[in-house]
């Protein structure tokens, strides 16, 4: 029994719960629509996604202080606006552009998914993105979370130890009694290197519908490998 | 206007959400039934209360490492099964009765009034309980927070400074932009001293209804002085 025990759900969020992609492009052609702008926001979309590692390693590294996520987009941005040419925003319009992470939507199978897995299990996102980014995330998308739970809280970006296992001690419980829910191995396998128990969310158009689609992992590599959160609840309730 | 520029509403719990003392007496007698035990379970529940002060100033002046409520709540009842002349309970009982802070009812404005708040701001508890216990609490209570905040987060029990600042930090909102809602003039003062709004719940039957309710502050003290969640709401949407 792949759930033996759980009593909470940890889920990561950019990717797994939320289209991050679709989201910044939305946002990004919006304003460019009202600022008259040439940019592929396609490319921006993930030219952004790829200052994030990058961005969290210097923090780990200890070459910048904690930062929460906001202010590690909001550096990278000011980067990717002038690679990618775009003046003449405001202050506002910056930060309003930042907080695209905030306003992402959910993949069609989260909500219904998570609204069935809360009745039987505490739920919760365990994120790299900071606690206002995902209050403001689950209050727009209508994500059922219990409780936040974010690296924010340990001051440690994952795939560190402490952000799983300081959540796991908010809510009192020992690492095999939680499981790690994500659409990418190496958050998992950081997580079941400390005894939680795992699930996989293949989401194969996280990089968009042209983009080659992550290799799905053998089901004998994590607890449980499956399609979609509505999959996971079928699975586990 | 009291609520200017509000985004959020922190909400103290024990006594202004929840019935602590009601929910204690019931999961007392419920025990006490099952042992044939001649406790007076009204004078346990306060005399656990009484304890709950003072717990925490031996965390805050340095003579208890930060401990959460959960582990100050068990060493009070550890002392309180002795002066009450309780035996014969099993560890298991032991831990369950300390979890009955986990299993108070709330008021019953409460859930109305934190659906209506919701609709406009953020809402959160702003505890001293720790977060497992917040979690259980509003699972099973129906508590709509968007975000459990506690002063585990901060690892500071109100009133020092930090519980509040910490938490107000986390949803990147200025104190300013805050209000602190209690049923408790202490709580109150502490938040205002660093800038928060301030929304007083009168609660007279906190100790029951023989005791001498508390005095209800000047409605110059406070920017709001109410009898119920559901008055805040009607007084701030």
């Amino acid at each position: 029994m792949p759930a033996e025990n759980v009593k909470a759900i940890f889920f990561d969020v950019f990717g797994t719960v939320v289209d991050w992609r679709g989201g910044v492009i939305r946002e990004g052609e919006r304003l460019g629509e009202r600022h008259g702008l040439p940019v592929d926001w396609a490319a921006f979309a993930d030219a952004w996604r790829g200052e994030y590692a990058p961005s969290m390693q210097r923090v780990r590294g200890g070459e910048l202080p904690w930062t929460p996520l906001d202010g590690l987009h909001r550096e990278s941005l000011d980067r990717l606006l002038e690679r990618f040419g775009i003046t003449g925003l405001s202050e506002r319009e910056k930060e309003h552009l930042n907080h695209a992470w905030h306003r992402l939507d959910p993949w069609p199978d989260s909500v219904p998914g998570l609204t069935r897995l809360r009745e039987e299990y505490v739920i919760a996102p365990l994120s790299n993105g900071n606690v206002s980014l995902l209050v403001d995330m689950a209050r727009r998308a209508g994500l059922p979370w219990d409780v936040i739970l974010s690296a924010e809280l340990a001051r440690r970006y994952k795939p560190d130890p402490e952000a799983y296992l300081a959540s796991a001690a908010l809510l009192d419980l020992p690492p095999t009694e939680v499981m790690m829910a994500a659409a990418h191995p190496d958050d998992l396998r950081a997580a079941a290197a400390l005894g939680f128990r795992t699930a996989y969310i293949h989401r194969p158009h996280e990089w968009g519908l042209r983009a080659k689609p992550p290799v799905k992992p053998a089901d004998s590599e994590f607890g449980l490998v499956t399609e979609s959160i509505e999959e996971l609840a079928d699975r586990l309730t």
